[in-house]
């Protein structure tokens, strides 16, 4: 795991946080802790502990008191995965069984449940409005994103800015808040914590579009679960909405399987070939590094240490798709 | 509605309430706006906005600052029951379709966390740790119960103590909190908040008590949805498990019928019948009484006035079953 290089200034706090996350869940009841614990250990890459630790650790050296509020925002996000996977029916995450396939929907809507009341309860610990705000909020657009996503399944017709809205809410919104917390909970300056908000933004941005690349050219392994998830769910992603409004012979007939679920189905292989033919994936691709310079830009505002290269060190590694 | 007259030392502030009960969830999307307001505008007793209010009114007149607990608590009590339909697959509910039937079980599932984003940033406007504290605690022994309530379906060894931890969980934990907050934002005193904690839960036992008889004993019209919908499900309540416990010719033959999906579907009405005729229905009044005489206990501790003696008529009218 060639990305854990960039974690080395937070290196002693992630282990702590990997063992809190297990401890955070604890309950006398096996099912409950089972199924709430089963997406932790599948492992995951814990890049939003990674940002808020980091985010502090550029002004301080000693950034323990923010790992109450790293494992709270994981568990926020492991809970909405929990959710995600049995609204998108997913039996594969991370090349593991979702909790969905190992423990149904009705354990696996109350582990998501779980989960997040958890993570509420670390916030809590800062005995700050400012920061439970900040999570009701966060939580708040995650759902709305959630709703418009479901919404604009097979709409051939949503625009680039539907789609840059949607994945600001479903993962920039809270890698800019891990971010944010992590400045903000270690007493930064307004500019500084503003600096790595909006870092946070252009990282998570840059990285939901890469993410959404790979689903047309990874292969299973790589991304552990199987490919084309997304055309198949009827979500329409950058690459696909390029090939839906470029000129062509193609963009008609790609229209055509995109808009109906009966035509996905059958033409799945199809709409993926004609998606990569058309230079979606390369237009992807300058977006996903236009976000990243931005995100380099954000860094220039920040005290240079080592903790700040390690952050752009980690957006180039999500640009050259290596998370 | 006979019930409201207890509310009136806080009419004024329950409009409020109701009011603001739809505001918080506005949205800008019509899906998510219509779907999350659903479950208020089918309409409910709001006890536990009730309750949140009559316990600050028992120390002051003003209790204007509880109304976003009131909003707070409802809310985390609709998101539960939003959720809990999925779950259970319901499709009436107070009479009216589920969000589950109106809108899918996707949407619900998201509808549910919404709900309970909104709550959250209400709870933080308190700028209190403390209350952030108890609701998250709160949320997390609500997840436990329903998963407890999941694992116990068709388990006739289950005991007495089983079935009352759960439904302190399900439904005695929120009712108690909404005493408690109300106590406590007011600045009451340690030993009356205690109290009307107390009173919270005795009542709240003897309201889900009451409640399981009647999906023995009501019809339809009354219940807002089937009756005997708890036996169908394989959810084992207080007259069931007095009945299983009978010596007699008949609990045997009930043991078998429940500990089986398939035979409770097929004869759910004989194990109704059993039920009703095994002194099951009578024995859990006599428990529910109890636990109304213990909350009453609860109110002599407090000081004398409009809002406790009304406290106390609410507590007369759920054993009534008059709720």
């Amino acid at each position: 795991m060639d990305y854990q290089k960039f974690f080395k200034p937070i290196e002693r706090e992630l282990q702590l946080v990997e063992a809190e996350l297990l401890n955070t869940l604890d309950t006398e009841l096996p099912l409950l802790q089972e199924s709430s614990r089963h997406l932790i250990k599948a492992g995951g890459k814990r890049l939003r502990p990674a940002f808020v630790l980091l985010a502090g650790r550029v002004f301080t050296d000693r950034v323990n008191e923010l790992i109450h509020m790293a494992v709270a925002l994981e568990l926020v996000h492991l809970a909405s995965l929990v959710h995600d996977d049995v609204i998108d029916s997913s039996l594969l995450r991370r090349g593991k069984d979702t909790v969905k396939a190992k423990f149904g929907n009705q354990i696996s809507i109350y582990a998501g449940n779980y989960i997040l009341a958890r993570a509420l309860m670390k916030v809590a610990e800062y005995n700050r409005a400012d920061v439970v705000d900040i999570i009701a909020d966060t939580s708040i657009r995650v759902c709305e994103g959630e709703i418009v996503q479901l919404q604009t399944c097979f709409d051939v017709n949503q625009t680039l800015k539907d789609y840059l809205d949607r994945i600001e809410r479903k993962t920039a919104l809270l890698m800019a808040v891990s971010c944010h917390l992590g400045a903000l909970l270690i007493g930064a300056s307004p500019p500084h914590i503003k600096a790595l908000k909006n870092f946070g933004h252009y990282l998570g941005m840059s990285f939901q579009i890469t993410d959404d690349i790979l689903d047309f050219i990874a292969d299973e392994e790589t991304l552990g679960k199987p490919t084309g998830s997304d055309i198949r769910q009827g979500i329409i992603t950058l690459p696909a909405l390029y090939a839906l409004r470029k000129e062509g012979e193609y963009s008609e007939e790609l229209r055509k399987i995109l808009s109906s679920s009966d035509d996905i189905e059958r033409y799945a292989d199809r709409a993926m070939e004609i998606v990569r033919n058309s230079g979606g994936i390369e237009f992807s691709e300058r977006m996903a590094q236009q976000y990243v310079k931005r995100a380099h830009k954000m860094l220039r505002l920040l005290p240079v240490c080592q903790s700040s290269a390690a952050l752009g060190q980690i957006a180039d590694f999500v640009y050259a798709r290596e998370f």
